[in-house]
């Protein structure tokens, strides 16, 4: 069975049409759908006719499609695409929108599906492309085969700019991670690949004319220009704009060892190899400092035809400014009265230089300030405040602050952060300035062999929260949806899905089963890695786990169902809570290091386990429990959730149990009755 | 625990040297070694001195060998390489050795390792990687950390040529394959990639002097020259040898789109798309055809530094020459009576190009022919018997013919077959002449997402044939070592450990758990692929399914242990047993493409697992079966291995189940009793 089990179990036992939920297996949901019981025949005999405009990225995007398509059938197709208006899938694109992609690109489409024929309609080649991938989103089975299930979209966007930011600087990553990240965003139709190139960790791009910049900061890890250029165009292939960051005046020590004259202080420099925010700064004082920029923006610029250029311009430690004398006096001398208002003198300078070069700055809150030329792009890590005070000051903004994926939080955490909550004070016009919003994937805590869990599928509910309609916003029909779509995902070869066995396997020896159970229950502290620097491999439990297995997805949700009477789900309870209090006995005495690192949160699934085996019992008999067992039971809870935990590894299912002991607590006391 | 949690619990629970396998878990087997009860341990302070001939080959190998230590340890060590002696790992190796990787290099070392120390010493830098290799396989773990095994080893490759051939034709593999097939093959000691570049379905290099080869020949997937530079640095680093193939004059249809003057007849010429021995052959009879040949060994050549060149020479369909009678009256004219006369005439012409340019042919059994230089070395792809034929003749041979891992059979099969059987009728001189040899892996059904389970885990067996001394050839002790061997394959970032997984998880929807049972219990057909032709995507469950499933490893040899009572084997087949009896109910009425190819399996599975219960009862009860039983359970095992299997999936266990059904046979009937 393919991608939809669950779906086609209830298709196949009961009358279709009332079955189906509204939403299929779609993600992100387009804004407006009707779901009809037409089931379109994929077989050999299919056909795809372009009828409007066609150039060779529709093609490419096309084949693409139809190879995926070929993957799930088992068999090839022909790839010759005609302009039969007959074709069982007919592409009618009015025209070819922006030479390369744009922020005002219409992404627009409509798709109309019945028993003989798709038909996707858009205005652009762009729209067409998050067309077909709503259309191979369609695609289910039955005991027949394959079919594209009935449906009448019309679909649009709700931001314009839906992006991840990923950073290659603290740790590399590969080209052939950043196609396949650019592959999983197509596909839940993001548009904005924010490539964080450079940090004090490592300076990632090549430049020509200062290669010192690569020779000096990068470890020998770069992109060749060749490589960003071909980046750069597979992402334009799938209607994806590539913003490069190189931050400046602060998180810029990877420069400095190759050009120390850039800097404040007279070094020596060299790449910080910690986490944090480092002294070494930029020399906003010197004119040999923008001569040097203005080269670079115009060499490195032309390698990335989008209009804007992030600047970073965030956490810019004043220290190296304070302690150069050179630096104060000519602060004295230009009447800039604090270390905030030099940054803003630089920053003016470099926006000059991006003008210069046809460039519009992008940059993190610290830049919002009175000179910032109104074009700029502020992007708002700091707070939705800091993001709405902008656009009250009038500039154009995208929201970050809550999908910072780095962060070990369960994917219902991240989708239910609205970049313009339903309570906001901006007015109508006011809203228009918020364009969307980032997710930013850290590099802190990430390798090429980690970086896909940490983004993926936790990555396509953001990506919903970006395009869908505001009300698209319950978290049990999306984990529904996850579930079809990180399957989805690993079909573009992305390797979330195996990573936690694949790890454990690496760590774990004969136990694997064992700790890929435990797993299912644990999540990474913090930011999800082993190390304080950036040497370390990341081949701990820390880096196996997930910050949301699929496994005990949503427990809270199921307690819910529960203390309300569902069996499903006080069964699927059951289950979870006696595999919880498995693991403190059956890790005992393994002679392993990977035993001592699962050991103290093995502790405290095992007492939640019977906690919460425990409170459901208490609910299910509607009996009270006594003051003692609440105390050890809330001291349990509190255990599992200290202020400051004990090893790498946190407990899932203690808002569940929490729920649980809450209910039970408040049953009626068979004490107190009559 | 990690790696040898087997071995680590039998250590935790009693005195350790008598518990010891003589094998520890190292693949392949050392020459000699004895194990003691000396633990080295690793921690943080690891130190590695290098007291001998150094250089950056060296250097790279050990920082890879400690990197894999970082990744076990799971925090950084100093990759500081002094030169001192007393340092925890101490290497000495007295010189280079050649200057590329060559047939006579010495790979011999000796490694000793005490509470204090492991020495390793070796003639040459590719016998110190061999030795490393060696080491660590000799970590292990225990509760108080990592450690490296006390041992004193010495040890030297049996064979001189031990070979994996690679098939890039039919199906292209991107360079990121070919380089952890390499880590994978260097991890077992392998030290020949035999490169298969050129077929009837694509050429696969970039000539610079006759672009049309890669331009109408390759459907644009082939390496650039950088990449083959690449790729043979990469192999030379781990002391691999890379020998091309480019095989003449048959099996060469990709050559002619772009340069039909070279091939007999009139054409029109194409890529084959389909599977067997085509027609289009080369012309042996016109000088252009050599002057195009001298013209492209010397370019192509120059990329190879390697001494041999395969010329491939097998499967000559004689077709095209008889039907050309230019051809025909040039056969008259230069009194050649045959075909075969004809291809012996232009590999004569051919080894002359080769010899201009500095290199020895290498070719398959149907180069043995009269003329034949004698520095050839002639692969044997027939038979032993042909091997034997030609070093009785005086010929230098490689042995592959039972080493096809293409088709779908157990590794404990390839491991059986020696290159020199114990009974051999060759003198000592001739024995000699056999040099090794090589598994081959052709690409008819192969892609980059399922290559890596093709080979491995099933290529360190053979790489162990290869390597280690005759006498270790104890099946159930293989297993053992594989089992580890292939979770440390895993750690070079080989993907076999979760391919069935991910494969299923493609095509199996919420089902995934099901299909994944059925497929530890399933093989894949013939050559464990779909589709007849170069066209189809292989997402299928035949091609997720594995020749040799690790959860129903050595079935037969479990059987043989129940029947003589062993109760632990008797355990293990009655949990195997119940799984395979459940099948077809589970997977009847699911409403799945998935179903159709897996319900003839399921049926026969569910059928093999009842007579193997059955069968046990009565083994176990010493009770024999009556006649109609017996007719049933035969007419079970012979319906289970039909000559023309149904479907794509053939079931595991057949041996196992004839075993016990001919054991319960055997049985006293209590009837016979008096």
């Amino acid at each position: 069975m393919r991608f939809t089990a669950l779906l086609a179990g209830v298709i196949a036992a009961a009358p279709l049409r009332a079955q189906l939920p509204a939403t299929l297996t779609l993600m992100p949901v387009p804004a407006s759908m009707t779901v009809t019981d037409a089931r379109l025949r994929i077989d050999s005999t299919l056909a795809v006719g372009i009828t409007g405009y066609r150039d060779p990225r529709l093609e490419r995007g096309i084949t693409r499609a139809v190879a995926r398509l070929e993957g799930r059938l088992g068999t090839p197709l022909a790839r010759v695409y005609t302009g039969n208006a007959g074709a069982t899938i007919v592409i009618r694109v009015a025209g070819r929108g922006f030479a390369v992609p744009d922020l005002d690109e219409d992404e627009s489409y409509q798709l109309s599906v019945n028993d003989r024929q798709a038909t996707l309609t858009a205005a652009t080649v762009v729209g067409a492309l998050r067309g077909l991938e709503t259309l191979l989103q369609l695609q289910d089975a039955d005991a027949s085969g394959l079919f594209f299930q009935g449906a009448e979209i019309r679909d649009a966007p709700r931001f314009r700019w839906r992006g991840l930011l990923l950073d290659v600087s603290r740790h590399f990553e590969p080209v052939e991670v950043i196609k396949r990240t650019l592959d999983g965003m197509a596909m839940v139709k993001m548009n904005v690949f924010h490539w964080h190139l450079s940090d004090d960790q490592g300076f990632r791009v090549q430049s020509l004319k200062y290669p010192r910049l690569q020779e000096f900061g990068s470890d020998s890890t770069f992109y060749t220009q060749d490589e960003i250029r071909d980046v750069v165009a597979y992402a334009a292939d799938r209607g994806i704009r590539v913003i490069p960051e190189f931050d400046v005046p602060g998180h810029s020590s990877s420069w400095f060892p190759g050009y120390p004259e850039l800097a404040s202080g007279p070094g020596p420099f060299q790449i910080e190899r910690t986490w944090g925010v480092f002294v070494p700064t930029m020399d906003p004082t010197k004119e040999s400092t923008y001569k040097f920029l203005d080269g670079f923006v115009g060499e490195i610029g032309a390698l990335f035809p989008d209009r804007y250029w992030h600047i970073g311009g965030d956490e810019v430690n004043p220290t190296a400014w304070r302690q150069d004398s050179s630096i104060q006096q000519w602060m004295r001398k230009h009447h800039i009265a604090s270390e905030a208002a030099l940054q803003t003198a630089f920053n003016k300078r470099l926006f000059e230089i991006l003008g210069k070069h046809g460039k519009t700055p992008v940059g993190w809150d610290e830049i919002f300030q009175p000179d910032l030329p109104r074009a700029a792009v502020i992007q708002s890590w700091r707070s939705s405040d800091a993001l709405a005070a902008s656009a009250k000051a009038g500039f154009q903004g995208i929201l970050s602050a809550p999908y910072y994926i780095d962060h070990q939080k369960t994917t219902a955490e991240f989708y239910a952060a609205d970049p313009l909550p339903a309570n906001t004070d901006l007015t109508a016009q006011q809203q228009q300035l918020v364009l969307g919003g980032e997710a930013c994937m850290w590099g802190e805590y990430i390798t090429p062999q980690t970086v896909d869990s940490r983004i993926w599928p936790r990555l396509a509910a953001i990506a919903e929260r970006f395009w869908s309609p505001a009300s698209v916003n319950d978290a049990d029909d999306m984990y529904r949806r996850l579930a079809v779509t990180s399957r989805r995902l690993e079909e573009l070869g992305l390797r979330h899905g195996d990573h936690t066995a694949r790890m454990v396997r690496r760590v774990a020896g004969d136990s694997v089963p064992l700790f890929e159970s435990l797993l299912d229950f644990a999540r990474p502290l913090d930011f999800g890695g082993s190390g304080p620097n950036q040497l370390y491999p990341h081949t701990r439990l820390i880096d196996a786990a997930v910050a949301d297995p699929p496994a005990t997805w949503d427990m809270a949700g199921v307690a819910r169902r529960a203390i309300a009477g569902n069996a499903t789900a006080v069964a699927t309870l059951r289950t979870q809570f006696d595999r919880m209090t498995g693991f403190e006995s059956r890790l005992a005495g393994l002679p392993a290091p990977a035993e001592a690192e699962a050991a103290p949160v093995a502790i405290l699934l095992s007492r939640l386990g019977r906690v919460g085996n425990e409170a459901l019992n208490f609910t299910l008999w509607k009996t009270a429990p006594n003051a003692t067992w609440i105390a050890g039971a809330d001291s349990v809870v509190a255990e599992a959730q200290p202020r400051r935990p004990v090893g790498t590894l946190r407990p899932v299912g203690v808002d569940a149990v929490r729920l649980l002991v809450a209910a039970a607590q408040a049953l009626p006391s068979p004490r107190r009755t009559p």
